[in-house]
């Protein structure tokens, strides 16, 4: 075959996974927060910037004349943080992506990724206390902000929240081939680690009021819908999501179906009528799909390196 | 020198992290459960079985018949979870122990290993569903059941549990040598991930009530203790569980001291008051201590063979 | 704003990690292998398969008719190990997907992936084993191949190769702005943990000879060339990987830079001339690019869903 | 029951996980090396410093005026690994050790850590790179120092080192009861990760060099003995390491079973002799067994907080 120049391709580059707190004093004089006016508050992020642009250069002759240090990125997140607050992930990171490409004028365009891990106060005597805090370790908020040829697209999420039903979950009518030897059942555990990705038809005005109304919603239509497959609980989620919020126009889901297997008692002279289980870890189910408005012009600009989606 | 014989020394075996969830439904006819009548409880463990005894045969010779299989430990969990159930992961070990002990001749002793994960119930229109849970990710339970020379031995303790204070530490008037760089500091964040173990003086009347009500205190200790020193921190949580807890004889921490570093914004002419911090990875400090009651008598073999504790 | 229908977007659903060891052993009667004619093969993947196609009813309405199980899904990978063996994992999925799509009228695509873990024979007196090997560890090999709308895409790998040069490693001549302080450099470690894919021109004749090849290209260039940043070695490895297969139409890199940082060992009144390092965790630079000959008609239908790519 | 006073028990902190590499260049002027006289040298290693003493009144006081900062134990790893340079990590750890304890009147003893990573150099062109490596992955290098009432114990070790005999494994012979359903077998794979740790009866004068002899010993009586039981892989691991090293007194082993399940291909009309076999994650056996020469003096203190054996 003839063998053409070779070239750079696609391209991006900058600082990864920095672990970011953000505390916020109560104000001198002023007092504020719900309680005794002491309250702090903690924002505690792990964030990604990268930068995409003119560094061709840098690729080919190690000319670093343009390439905005991974470092100098890394700074700009803290001071940022100082300077303007985090707010919610998204608004932050879509400061983030203004500054470099506002301030460069090779950088076209960028990710920007968040993940904000919550926590909550620890009580004292039944009260909250002003800074004191324990993990919820419950879920993990998500949040990736992408500039691509001067628009700015906002991708909102959550990963590992694990949910589960005892009950009110079955799975038959699929398919037999010469390679089935799945049994069908009208009563399983259904259990799933929620991961989920929602882009806007238009900015919500407060995007963490967005962020927990969205999670309240999944997670009580997962408890709600007695469930015929996994695939169907998905799609009912997103539904009810978009039904309640105009201002998504898609969602997309990655939620594995983590096994868990009716442990066979009867060698033993026992019988188990859906009460002792094995949990499996590998293989698993993983069902992924997308749930939209009818109609929208899709966006792959917005989901381009958005882990884990079909 | 003079080589004797080889010989086989201590040992066990088993069956290492088996993961068990049990669902208690409702009975039939009675209703029971504070609502409804028709709550699932959900018991979500990973044990651990090994023994002790006379397995010299097998490690020299191959002999396996008096090799209790690793996969026979395993289906006695699941059964004896569906026969007895499990009520607290202290009592399902200490049956399970006692099965293996007493059924076989040649066992002598062993060990046995449960984390317990926590779920709570996804609210539905305000209320707690019957059947749907969300894993809570806040801290997992733990417990070490060891049978030695006939006596059994019970550790109950916490792991991952992750507390955080953004200000009412301080740390100065270390030692300062040739290596000494560490700057003083009278306001600091202090955050650790508490593993915690608790050996009886008397076994309580309610393991899991014991649990939360040693817990809650960790926390509120944590919490309200104005902190000199993580050191001071631990043994104030150790010394609150122990006032309280008559049953307990002693308790172990293992806590890292996850620093979190305030950035250095001067370069950028920005002040920071305690705002802006770069939580570390690795390295951490590590804090292990014993927090015990005065002159009693030091059960090491209790204590063999817990992970983490000096 | 209007609500449209809401419809069931982009999905895919399969049964993911599972675990394949596939043993060869020598055929009776013939002999066979270098050696005395006994000698075992292994090859360990885990696998991934995923279908497209029309499961519109499973989402809407809980009609599983069409779901080909995930639990077929695994079946049938195994099966396929016996029946046509594994040979390489791009051949080896390949089948696979064949099967899916030709055997299920409503299957029109799918995703099928693994990672190949390597092992070497243990030496026994200076002789490789017959039947008995120690894990590689050293990288994992992957592959990819996508059904999408008849065609076959197929993209090879690896993955965790880490690679250091505790010298020949320079980084200045970046911009500095108001937020940069990192200091220039001459002289550096330079370490990552090479994940590269490749897309084909024109199928290879031998899958695993050309991944040996390109992975030797790939060190080899890493180590000679003297590097002014790390976009550079990572074009160069790319450039090298292209000049030297024809077959071979365009690769991406993702690339972290695993931070050496030089200790200051002034304030003990020692000098460190690249000697001593922390070696740091998080943050952690991320090069990220592809190489790619001049001209080539770019395939997203072939990179959609391969992870951590741009 | 009465309360006695609550007391600080044992106890050690110090810092963990230390990341350091050590980069030993050619020394100006001199040559030195196989090859060319050009070569690095990377030792790479993760350290933990802990120390023991008088230390109470940082824990009821929150008095640190003893307390060595961890930050200093840090500090102090990496100018002792420019001053006297690493060597083998049992040696490097011992310095550690005397300086801390040398050095202030209230430490009395402490314990040290590290694990070393492995790396080969790449070739280029058929010949080993001066200064460019790749890491081995094959398994990590231990060991632990502890000083406790004025004695220094040393154990040596390594972990993580995967084996598997695709044959000449069986397992039969063992005790059937109620609980009992495991088919016996006369052909299985049998795999394990090796973790070892051995004390010395007498110091050997080359670390490395017993390591490696150590390894080589385990890695070919596991690939050579037809097993019965891996407790009787285990014990002959072990039996021929004392025999072949005088300096040892005792070697303990840790070893999960991974199991491999034959795959069940008959309902697919498939036979499957020893071919096709599912790896699975957990549950897992775990075998684990002290080998000792006979009569040798029992170390508890050795042995005390060194993690993962009975």
């Amino acid at each position: 075959m003839a063998t053409g120049d070779i070239v750079l391709g696609e391209n991006q580059y900058g600082k990864a996974q920095c672990r970011l707190v953000r505390v916020t004093r109560p104000s001198t004089g002023s007092g504020g927060g719900p309680g005794s006016g002491g309250e702090h508050w903690i924002e505690d992020l792990t964030v990604t910037s990268q930068l995409r642009g003119d560094f061709e250069a840098c690729h080919t002759e190690g000319d670093n004349s343009q390439v905005v240090a991974t470092d100098t990125q890394k700074n700009t997140m803290y001071a940022h943080a100082k300077e303007h607050g985090i707010g919610s992930p998204e608004e932050f990171l879509i400061r983030l992506g203004r500054h470099f490409v506002d301030g460069f004028d090779w950088v076209t365009g960028g990710r920007w990724e968040a993940e904000q891990h919550g926590w909550q106060r620890i009580v004292v005597d039944g009260q909250p206390h002003d800074h004191s805090f324990v993990r919820t370790g419950q879920e993990t908020r998500t949040a990736v902000v992408q500039v691509v040829d001067g628009r700015t697209h906002i991708i909102s999420g959550l990963t590992d929240c694990t949910v589960l039903k005892s009950t009110g979950s079955e799975f038959h009518g699929f398919p037999r081939d010469r390679y089935t030897t799945l049994q069908e059942t009208d009563d399983r555990i259904l259990a799933t680690s929620v991961t989920a990705r929602w882009r806007y038809a238009q900015l919500p005005t407060d995007f963490t009021a967005t962020y927990e109304s969205v999670r309240a919603t999944m997670l009580s239509t997962f408890a709600s819908l007695h469930s015929l497959a996994l695939q169907q609980t998905l799609f009912a989620m997103g539904k009810a999501v978009l039904e309640q919020h105009d201002e998504i126009a898609e969602i997309k889901f990655s939620m594995p179906n983590k096994h868990h297997f009716l442990v066979d008692l009867e060698p033993f002279g026992l019988d188990n009528p859906g009460e002792v289980f094995f949990a499996a870890d590998r293989p698993y189910g993983l069902i992924q799909a997308t749930v939209q408005r009818d109609g929208i012009a899709p966006e792959p600009a917005a989901w381009a390196s958005v882990a884990g989606f079909c």
